[in-house]
């Protein structure tokens, strides 16, 4: 049964979005202009998504720190290239304990500044480096617009921050960071992921270059997931970072940083969901199998239990849904909140020793013996549900990714159907600007394993020198 | 060998914890005034605590959620007495996307106001209820001094905030929380806290009641470390937010809020710590086994990595220490950092079967025969070293505490040694702020379980009504 708080997904994709978030209590609007709650079920999410990723930058080597919220306006001025890009979407603290302040402060938009000043003052000689910080926090940009997730003036993120002796070691570094997002994207988000490079004009304010993660949502529009920028030496110059390196000579850090935000669970949304609401992969869904008795006999309550603790027991994160409700709404519940196996015990299916299994992704009912091996079983479904994901948002997003050769081409497609429209491009600035009139679209990337290409710019016709992959953005 | 980089902590308390936390790497001052950096060393205890304390709030039904870092002006205002104890103290924003805003905004100091928001529109019946809701974040309060985890802008906190059908469950609510604070400072943290109430004066802004869980430090100064407070119904009252009971009436909600902060990093470290740097409990030890090979023979090196993995196999968490610094930098090293228990092996003892064990807190050598059992052995020192640790806290704080018959004695006491005063007050405000002219002592809290008191107030020599413990505070 359709879930009527939500409206159809091929109706009004939009509308369709923020009802799937405000029916699954994912997050909601607050009275603070342009700030979200992410609420219990959201928030959820994201400390699976915290989970995960911290575990993974842990193995390589990273630690955790938390640098301060503020940022006096001469430390961001250092800057010059971040600055220009920032200081428009800042906001500004400006009075403090009931004084007007002679510095303001802005809330940090992104924390290079702190970092590098941090650096400045802590690193010494080659044997202090590489120095591998990252930091979960809160950062604030004066959007005029918000949607729960996608875009909000306070949002969520962790923000790696890390310093190097060499440009070969941090440019490894930046590269494998991307190589973790991609990883995240593709195998725990079961969201296919095209890994690329932003151009000059899209790179990161201040950055040698942008390494980016980019995916598409269900309706086309593609949305960036991840991005891990090498900055050389540009930072520690402007904040004087310098190290004794093995020649006993001063010299400046190389360095990176890298982020990813609660946009992801946006992401998570817009690639998986459907009309019933929320569809989540079994790696990132906090609750992964809800078993609910039918009846509350001893029989069907004691083998609700019994499954519980085998798979509890296994890791597998399950729980019973005990409560007064009914079945049907119980069924409802466990649907719009996309948790992704569900397992019916009735007393009569009992008396002919079978259980009902309900894949969320499909909605698909499979009747299975009463014996059979629940841990087992109930594993391997939910990993034939992640790679069934992963597999259909792979075809849409095929399906959805275009070819164009030339300018008439671009238009056609862009005026059809939303994708990421694969385009040779001569790397001229004017020609990204002439294809962004077309509907806004953008160079979501250019492709790093470039052969050498042997074509003509989509745009001027001119000798190509880059595979470029475009689109409109959220 | 004592560490040259910090003060003895006999001579200078308050030079030797700022030594402490520099030597530990536990965080540090930054060009942002009023605001630190915490170091990868002080956020890992951190994250130990969140790991400790979030278990805990889990298993009692609690949910982490995520409300917005500003608080609109006008919210802030609707309850008088939150505004009147904070506003003071706030930092506000006043500019934001290069425009001066209408409406300033504040950086949340605490987060009442926005879930009495969010809940006056989302709770609308009993069946609602409770919602038990906590959130991990920064808040800001502009203080004047700057203590590196004991007092600055910023801070990290958890902050509770629950709402209930009924009085007796709210209130039921505030005191399991100061419950688990409460084991949380005795049983991890090693850390004897006194459990009481506050005064009518030193209760939070808008509370009915404050709970709180109070400590006493190595110099005798003692420390807050965990408030629960109960507040009726007066926040629903101010913020509107009312649920249908179950006799089908409009009721507002009883509300509690709890809340601890970084503060009990600082706790740590001037209860437990020494003239050597940071000594930590071992449930609390990010690191709680270094291993210290001396020389890198096959030998010594594999048996280095056989303890280590029989170690992580059972949840003890050892490292190596394999860096190529000499034997004696390891020692120190893990000595400032606090490393509970260091297990030395050396090519000469192996050759004798033996390997030495070292604990921090005693800075005692164990020699062990190389064949120990290696997990069962480890466990039990770590917690022998656990119950040491709070049984000499424990000495120590009953030493510092003194009991106070008239003025005359708590002057005495208060001119020689700070410490907890045990002392009978009538609960008038007027003998609470003649008590505070004494350099400045307070009421930490009036205790709970009080029987019927048959005695007079130390002060004002009339009937007491309360027995009060006093002292000077951080």
């Amino acid at each position: 049964m359709k879930n009527k708080a939500i409206t159809s997904r091929d109706v009004d994709f939009a509308k369709w979005y923020t009802d799937v978030v405000k029916a699954a209590r994912l997050a909601d609007y607050t009275s603070v202009k342009g700030c979200i709650a992410i609420e219990p079920n959201g928030y959820a999410i994201w400390e699976k998504m915290q989970e995960i990723l911290d575990k993974k930058f842990k193995e390589l080597g990273h630690v955790n720190c938390q640098m301060p919220l503020l940022i006096p306006e001469k430390l961001l001025r250092k800057e010059q290239e971040l600055v220009e890009g920032f200081a428009p979407e800042v906001a500004w603290v400006t009075e403090g304990g009931s004084k007007k302040l002679d510095d303001k402060l802005c809330i940090r938009p992104t924390s290079e500044t702190l970092f590098c000043d941090y650096y400045a003052t802590h690193v010494k000689s080659h044997r202090d480096l590489p120095m591998l910080y990252n930091q979960w926090c809160n950062v604030l940009r004066w959007e005029h617009e918000t949607r729960p997730f996608l875009r909000s003036r306070e949002f969520l993120w962790q923000e790696g921050h890390t310093i190097h002796a060499t440009e070969e070691e941090a440019e490894k570094e930046t590269d494998q960071m991307m190589g973790v997002y991609h990883w995240f994207h593709n195998e725990i988000l079961a969201i296919p992921s095209i890994r690329g490079k932003k151009t000059e004009k899209e790179k990161f304010a201040g950055a040698e270059y942008t390494l980016t993660n980019e995916a598409l949502m269900y309706n086309g529009v593609a949305l960036q997931a991840g991005t891990s920028h090498y900055f050389g030496q540009k930072f520690a110059r402007a904040y004087g970072v310098t190290f004794t390196n093995k020649d006993n000579k001063e010299e400046y850090v190389y360095q990176t940083s890298w982020g990813t935000t609660t946009r992801m669970i946006g992401a998570l949304i817009m690639v998986h969901s459907d009309d019933y609401g929320l569809v989540l992969p079994p790696r990132i869904a906090p609750r992964q199998v809800v078993i609910v008795p039918i009846g509350d006999s001893d029989k069907v309550m004691h083998l609700a239990d019994e499954y519980k603790n085998k798979l509890l027991d296994n890791n597998i994160i399950a729980y019973v849904d005990d409560s007064k409700k009914s079945p049907g709404f119980k069924f409802a519940e466990a649907e719009v909140n996309g948790i992704p196996v569900r397992i019916e015990i009735g007393e009569r299916d009992l008396e002919n020793d079978v259980v009902t299994f309900a894949r969320r992704d499909t909605r698909e009912k499979i009747t299975q013996s009463v014996t059979i091996d629940i841990v087992k079983y109930t594993r391997d479904l939910l990993e034939t549900i992640q790679k069934d994901m992963y597999e259909r948002a792979k075809t849409r997003r095929d399906n959805l990714t275009f070819e164009a050769h030339n300018m008439n081409d671009m238009e056609k497609i862009l005026n059809r159907q939303p994708g990421f429209i694969h385009a040779m491009w001569c790397g001229d600035e004017e020609c990204e600007e002439k294809i962004k009139e077309i509907k806004g679209c953008k160079s979501r990337c250019i492709l790093e394993d470039e052969e050498a290409i042997d074509d003509v710019c989509v745009c001027c016709g001119k000798s190509a020198k880059h595979h470029g992959v475009w689109g409109i953005q959220y």
